[in-house]
């Protein structure tokens, strides 16, 4: 994993750290949401396995030392420097709350206590990996909580930032509560369910369409899921009606779906082909999900890309990397520092901090604080550089979002921003903030 | 590269070609967009090297090959479907529009036509490397536009959805113009500048804001930028002046650029540092940094994150990968039809195509057709499934983007939508969308 991935700025400080001998102060960053995106109530975490992942395999290439040292910006850097660059290893420890915990503003999603180098590069890798997995993680719990227990399927890759980006978007909608995906690297690298039979070029390959229709369902059989709208949604409907069972059903993919979906459903009865279902797909989101379920479209399953794959309406999030304390232990005497930014409109909170989830409020306390009759959301997941045990999986992700989620009051779960789940610094929070604040 | 990164529907499909025995049908796909992003009127493509990386190294794993084997969509597949994955390979052609080209709705990306299972596959992971980084190329465009300029840096790779896309998507920022990104592994990758000196940590590492700069100076010299709001603007640009030369400027991060950058300016020429610069970076976009511009704000650079990295207001775009053609010559007169569909809202026009450019205009043509005092932007890549020569590298791309830009009435290069520039059909391409949409 190369640590030339991250902003240059973090290896200029590195540099800087070094020169200025304190490469064995230990710093604190907590990564943490600054502000909800635009309508959300919560965010899902997800996307720890790559944070993870890059902590634990974290190095420099030769190539890429040399690299540095021959930019301007390394002109005075020391031999020493690059020397330690070649032996340089993630050694710290990785805080972190499980995947699939709804989140609020400014807890910390995850936190990094190690020596300061090792804590400042991973800044920009740590914000992209997390922040874009829980982007994706969150709309997708958006959709399945209007769905109406239909299922939502992820077909976003060809929308994503990168082919990448769709295998791990993939992941994190499954996290937030998708049934599948069309990705078919997902599938084989995490094991979620896989969907997806034939799109246009199908159809139009052949010189008719009951053709394509017939052949799909020669190989796929009951898998087989006719697209119907190529030339004309109900005619294409009935071509699909006269080949008969077995087929799983038939897929819109333009038009009026309410009216296409009713219309579709009739003519399916009628042919006593009640067990055929009907899929949608095609600029979908929560809002149009949920008006469809509130119309009564007989719709069994979503097929939603573009608006799960990129977080559309919200591709981005205002999360930060911030430094929270900084401990010198060389002297004869330890000293510890509370870290926090003042600039206008973004001051950071200082301390390493726990979240503890109540039933109607989370309370953000300093890390060694206690809280009776609450749980603990962020736990050790990496400590001196090792993992201590094997992360959970994506189905317990997966499940973790759906138990949380439930327990959280309904309003919380709304499509609509309301401030019903508040965040209570407590006393002593709230008195070192008062206190550097002043300083 | 994994052949399964693509959607399912692609390897359902290429099974369903096989056990129809339509496998040496030859199929032409063509990628282009059927809108442009909100408030564009064009979109600058970038993202050809991945996408041609792609064609000539993509295969399947013997344990890809496997998984698909266990999945119920195959259950039907013949065991020479699995033999043929296991040789299969890109064997066909490519043609593309150089990076760097402006284009226009409806014109052709890039055009694959090979047998039609290795046509097909590829849709879903072209669609993801050549729509997202044409988004940031575009939006790059877009800011350095209106920059007066200035330099526009990249600084988004904290918030690209994955940090591999923001690699791509510092290189394709670069290709629309920008002077340089924050990406080191860009930077060590493709040879494109590297910014960036410090953030609000390096400050508050230190017990005081000034000796944070002192340590950073002598560290980078006159590569120094010093981030001033951590604590206050105006009072840690007084720290920055206090301390002289050399040093680059002064980063401000938040607050009213406008007025801090007045007075910080005034602070630095008052202290006879005329030549130090002012970047700024924090929450920027193209209408923003028009503004700044346009009111005279005393600003060198522009450090963009969020809204390049994910092309903030528009993070997708209605690309679409569709046959226009399909070749049956097994039999003793070669067959070949001409493909659309007519779906509602989302007709696609049927023919293999060239693209001129007129000054004043686009000829979109079927690929035989000559058109005199135009250039033909379409150009082949992979012959016969061999790159024919090594590709333009991000610098010639970048030139290509600045002239082809610069050539192109000034209304198109205007940050609001007009239709300035219009694509006309040529009389036989007319003439088949008419023939294709009858039959």
């Amino acid at each position: 994993m190369s640590a030339l991935l991250t902003d240059l700025y973090e290896l200029t400080m590195a540099a800087g750290y070094f020169e200025t001998g304190k490469k064995e102060e230990r710093a604190t960053f907590e990564l943490s949401v600054r502000r909800l995106p635009k309508d959300r109530n919560f965010i899902v975490v997800a996307g720890l396995p790559q944070a993870v992942d890059y902590l634990l395999n974290l190095k420099f290439e030769a190539g890429e030392i040399d690299y540095l040292r021959g930019l301007p910006q390394f002109r005075n850097a020391s031999p020493e420097f690059f020397d330690y660059l070649r032996g340089f290893r993630f050694t710290g420890d990785l805080f972190a709350v499980p995947e699939g915990t709804p989140l609020f503003t400014g807890e910390p999603i995850l936190t990094i206590r190690a020596p300061i180098i090792e804590a400042q590069i991973p800044e920009t890798y740590l914000l992209s990996s997390v922040t874009f997995q829980s982007l994706v993680a969150t709309k997708a719990a958006r959709m399945v909580e209007v769905s109406g227990g239909r299922d939502v399927v992820e077909f976003g890759t060809r929308r994503a930032h990168t082919p990448e980006a769709g295998v791990l978007g993939a992941r994190a909608a499954f996290v937030g509560g998708c049934a599948g995906t069309s990705n078919t690297l997902a599938g084989y690298r995490f094991g979620i369910p896989v969907v997806g039979t034939a799109a246009h070029s199908w159809v139009m390959s052949f010189s008719s369409e009951t053709e394509s229709f017939r052949r799909m369902q020669k190989l796929m059989g009951k898998q087989s899921v006719h697209l119907v709208d190529t030339y004309d949604t109900l005619e294409g409907t009935r071509k699909a009606i006269e080949l008969g069972q077995p087929f799983w059903g038939i897929r819109l993919d333009s038009g009026d779906f309410l009216s296409l979906s009713k219309q579709a459903r009739a003519m399916l009865d009628a042919a006593g082909l009640q067990q055929a279902k009907i899929m949608v797909s095609g600029d979908l989101d929560e809002y149009r999900i949920r008006e469809l379920v509130k119309d009564g479209a007989p719709i069994d399953a979503f097929g939603v890309g573009t608006e799960l794959a990129t977080s559309g309406d919200a591709p981005s999030m205002g999360a930060i990397y911030k430094m929270v304390e900084i401990e010198n232990n060389s002297g004869t005497q330890p000293l510890k520092r509370f870290t926090a930014k003042r600039s206008a409109d973004k001051a950071s909170v200082p301390g390493a901090k726990q979240i503890f989830r109540f039933e109607d409020h989370d309370l953000l306390a300093l890390s060694g604080e206690c809280a009776g009759g609450a749980k603990a959301l962020q736990q050790p997941v990496i400590l001196g550089g090792k993992l201590i045990q094997p992360l959970p999986g994506v189905r317990q992700a997966r499940e973790r979002a759906a138990t949380m989620l439930a327990e959280l009051p309904a309003d919380v779960r709304s499509l609509e921003r309301n401030d019903s789940f508040p965040v209570h610094q407590s006393a002593a929070l709230a008195a070192l903030v008062k206190q550097i604040g002043k300083s």
